[in-house]
């Protein structure tokens, strides 16, 4: 899998990328990841990537110019352009699952101060990975990446993701460490007394009874 | 503003945080961040941060000690402390608007292989930031923390937290730059007549539309 990522802050994703799994994924050849900086596609002689809104009004907008060449110059029929902005699709496991199985991903990081309506024209699909206003862009890529590379074959365990939450609309049981009782804390005594079926059982119950408390609507789905 | 992080991984939070909106507030000395790497406070040998599941089963749990006692450290009478895990309570902009208020906060990564239930029992607020799994905590506390440091008053020009996304539980209006035709896509001209009390009706109406196709549940709020 190939995935570029179109963004103003390039420095921004050095050390997280250098970091766990993505850094694994990388390493083992799994998935490339490029980071490419708009400005330097910029045809204006200052290297303008932005300029006031028609209409009036606070902050800067993001030029087409930058990102349409650069999109066009990455594109192959394999691709699948995503642009990352508050008011797109909100992301799940499930588009993650999705997207996990795509050759080529171009991510554009907008801006909060605005982009360029007519950028949305170019894209497959706009995503938001939640209700909440950034910066820009970036650390959404981030999310976005790492909760996908987790997910291409080969990088972690399959086994992994079985009992993860949002799997089959659960979220995941409780789990416990060493020791036993900790600050007066007791481990439950089902989780000690050897018996699978019963720890299976226990685990279960746990899962569905956390999700009806914190989640009834993944149960609606 | 103070702001705790507690993370197995404190390399990755290097290239985020000195970029954009966060190190313009760390510079101004609107806001402390410091990360804590939870290693150096296990009190294990081998500086062992997590062990099996009681139980069985795949992955390694965090364990409750580093974490209480870092926790226990770093705790005040004005602290709130967060833990980041996919079950906790959906992360939205109205919460930001809430911690931005806060003196101090400490934020909890979990893993994705999972944590020690008992870690819940120290903490004032348990978060998510969407249904999906990530690898870790550390990119969903760097979300929140980017949403809530562009908050805090002084950051930013207030101006530009009003037309933003999910304020009024209205998304965006369209916005556009130079030039006025780009690929054959224009401009509306509307944006062009110079007549502000149509511009902002139009921004209203479009702000609508779109609210109303892309996301009907803000309006019912």
């Amino acid at each position: 899998m190939k995935i570029d990522i179109l963004t103003l802050f390039p420095e921004m994703f050095q050390s997280v990328f250098n970091e766990s799994i993505v850094k694994r994924a990388v390493d083992s050849n799994l998935v490339e990841i490029n980071i490419h900086n708009i400005r330097d596609y910029s045809l204006d002689p200052h290297h303008k990537v932005d300029d006031t809104p028609y209409g009036g009004g606070e902050g800067m907008v993001l030029m087409c110019q930058p990102i349409f060449d650069l999109v066009k110059t990455l594109r192959t029929k394999d691709s699948y352009v995503i642009l990352l902005t508050p008011d797109g699709v909100c992301y799940q496991q499930k588009i993650a699952y999705q997207l996990a199985t795509y050759k080529h991903l171009i991510i554009i990081c907008g801006h909060y101060e605005g982009f360029d309506e007519r950028i949305r024209t170019i894209c497959d699909l706009e995503l938001s990975i939640g209700d909440y206003i950034l910066t820009g862009g970036e650390l959404a890529s981030m999310v976005i990446v790492d909760s996908i590379v987790r997910l291409v074959p080969g990088v972690i365990k399959e086994e992994s993701h079985l009992k993860e939450s949002f799997n089959n609309n659960l979220l995941d049981y409780p789990q416990y460490t060493k020791p036993r009782v900790y600050e007066g804390l007791s481990v439950p005594e089902v989780l000690l007394s050897g018996d699978h079926k019963k720890i299976k059982e226990y685990r279960e119950q746990e899962s569905l009874k956390r999700t009806k408390e914190r989640r009834p609507d993944l149960l609606e789905e």
